[in-house]
């Protein structure tokens, strides 16, 4: 049969099942700019309301995945794991998680994004180190992994192309949120970088993507599933997202978190999903026999030393400045910093996330469009978690800023808490394993 | 609230109602280009799955129809009726009721559209007539009317120009089968044209867009609603097509059997619609009371010349060759053909319209593309009608061609007829009127 892509895209739409080599030729064909962008808008936009099922997905995500170069790492011993999370509001994990599993011995060939909107991007956090550099050579890269089993870099324009110009594609056309486009995205660019095993961090709340939890795990077991299809062991955790995750959202502030859980200190959540997720990534390794045993390493990686260690390396090897591990004060701080503080006594009994990213990106802590810049320094560090006791005037969080924004931030920042007379029962930070 | 694309296509994607100034600006600013083709193919393809609502409707039709120029009819005397078929295999009705209408004393501003795929166009058969222009001005168009009371010319650009750049995008991004497009697409013009009132013919069954009774109903009652919505009355016929209508499919060969018609002969089915459309024609123009009076006029008109007689002077004023009227075989005639034989004896139980217009277009009756040009000689001439009985040997069709196509048309065409030992029980031409 000739391809004619009116014909697919009715087929799509009227609830058929599209053949692999169909789905292969289009997506190479739009990659090559073969396709005008309008025929594949009616496409993804079908596929929002029509799915695509386990043999579409597959070859739909391979088909992104061999749209550009796919990193070849079998020359580097050992089994290498990286980890994903969809995006959450204080989501620093990564930044601790990936030097402490790297120092147990698991090779961690982790390329992460940016941030825009409310979420934050681990890119960002680690270019507020200063002199760091995110863009390597694969070849630097591949150097990186096999002597210090770790590079922490971002996407290449070489790396799955075809997703990167779906991705624009659906963000001006109303089609991001659909679980098969989402899923194939991630585990395109996943697969591509040549990892063996993925832990997922696959976020549920008022601060994620995904705000319903059958809408998550769905996502989660979808990309389970792509990944099995391509050979890969995926392991996917759903954690709560309805409060920010530990006490800092804006770059800097969270990077100097996740030094502090390094140095063994730390918020006991930011803590507690890097064990979670860090054990998962051990038993994918290879270096760890059950759960258990994962989080006990890691926990003994962040309190001696050995984690931190690793960074600093990292960092060095990838022209930051190593000191910031000793003294997080040589990160970037703001001039001027502004208390938010409790309007009545009582009990934390909420604290939006996505009020607090939004008054964070008023002053420069994130991104409204991809041409934004960012400021580094900004940002909000918070002093009372859902549950604490707070009093009236105490302060509840401290606002971050340089000379745009505080007003809106500030007024913004308050609104994000909700104090009540009762101590609220909380939802649990790690809701299942698949 | 500030107008943003992205959104307006996530909402209408989760079924949310779009306001009508949304709707309004969203059309103008398409039409000037200001919004690219694949944010509309993505609103398209979301209407598709989510329907319009009558206000959406009613706003999305206004907004085509000022998109350009809007006719004003009104110096003329009488109430402007005009006829609108869905498309069908060998309808030709338009033909021969414009003319007999228009001799009764109803304005016709009769604007009509060219062939695709498997259905024809009113304007191809017209310019089958040596000479007959079908691109007259406004200012002679609007004469012809005030002069014989009916005018049969093609778009001009400025008429709805937004549906002629939609519909373009639609053909492209499957996006063509969606009710509300249909109707909002057919009623914009017809609005322009500055009509009073419109007698649709909504084709159903094998031959037509809808094949399904229920939905060619919706349609129906989707395009009444948009024309009260305008003012404007609408009466609807939804009629069979899982046969060809009369004994002709292609141009000049349709042009003669209209002809026929309007010189009291022709084959019974054309008649019929012929006669309840214009009655229905003639109720909307204030000329007939009810049906059996508009049927009986319109018989009349046939049989007494009448009718005839206005389309000569049509043809004239058009610039075509009037003398076709008395002599058929001044329009062009194939020099080849070729005829289909049945392989056994029997009643002719089925004959599958889109195969004989598949043979049609073979020979170069109709387009594929808009670009391709049509033989106006070349179509199919059946021989049998559903219902006749057959014997081996006997030719149920001719093929009249040139020199492609013929081969591959003429094995179609044997394949479009079904003969059977019983005869067989024929469903109704003219099914309901709305």
């Amino acid at each position: 049969m000739t391809f004619f892509m009116p014909d697919i895209i009715r087929r799509k739409r009227n609830g058929d099942r599209l053949k692999a080599d169909e789905i292969q030729e289009l997506i190479r064909r739009y990659a090559e700019g073969d396709i005008p962008d309008y025929q594949l808008a009616a496409l993804l936009m079908a596929v929002f309301f029509r799915g695509l099922d386990g043999d579409e997905l597959d070859a739909w995500t391979d088909a992104m995945l061999h749209s550009g170069e796919v990193l070849d790492l079998s020359d580097i011993p050992g089994i290498k794991v990286d980890k994903h999370s969809t995006g959450g509001v204080g989501d620093k994990i990564s930044l601790c998680l990936a030097p402490a599993v790297a120092s147990l011995g698991v090779p961690i060939p982790m390329i992460s994004g940016r941030g825009l909107g409310h979420t934050g991007g681990t890119l960002d956090k680690l270019e507020s180190i200063p002199g760091f550099q995110i863009d390597l050579s694969m070849g630097k890269a591949k150097k990186l992994l096999a002597d210090l089993g770790i590079f922490l870099i971002g996407q290449t324009a070489d790396l799955a192309p075809a997703d990167k110009k779906l991705y624009s594609l659906r963000d001006v056309t109303g089609t991001v949120e659909s679980i098969p486009l989402i899923a194939s995205s991630i585990m395109s660019k996943k697969i591509a970088e040549g990892m063996d095993g993925l832990v997922l961090d696959v976020k549920v709340g008022e601060g994620a993507f995904m705000t319903d939890l059958d809408q998550a795990r769905e996502l989660a077991h979808t990309m389970i599933n792509i990944g099995s299809g391509a050979g890969k062991t995926v392991t996917a955790l759903l954690t709560n997202m309805d409060r920010p995750i530990g006490l800092t959202v804006g770059n800097a502030l969270e990077m100097a978190e996740a030094i502090a859980v390094m140095q063994g200190n730390g918020p006991s959540d930011t803590v507690e999903l890097t064990k979670a997720l860090g054990a998962e990534m051990l038993i994918l390794g290879g270096k760890a026999k059950h759960t258990d045993e994962g989080e006990k390493a890691i926990e003994q990686a962040l309190k001696n030393g050995r984690a931190l260690a690793h960074f600093a390396k990292v960092i060095e090897a990838q022209g930051g400045d190593p000191g910031v591990c000793e003294d997080p004060t040589r990160l970037p701080t703001a001039r001027e910093q502004r208390p938010i503080v409790a309007d009545r006594d009582g009990f934390v009994r909420k604290i939006h996330p996505r009020i607090v990213a939004q008054a964070a990106l008023e002053v420069g802590a994130g991104r409204r469009t991809k041409e934004d810049k960012i400021d580094p320094a900004t940002g909000v560090k918070l002093h009372a978690k859902v549950g604490d006791s707070v009093r009236r005037g105490q302060p509840v969080a401290t606002l971050h800023h340089h000379d745009t924004g505080a007003e809106t931030a500030a007024a913004m920042l308050f609104t994000a808490f909700e104090i009540s007379d009762s101590m609220p029962v909380q939802a649990p930070l790690i809701i299942e394993k698949l």
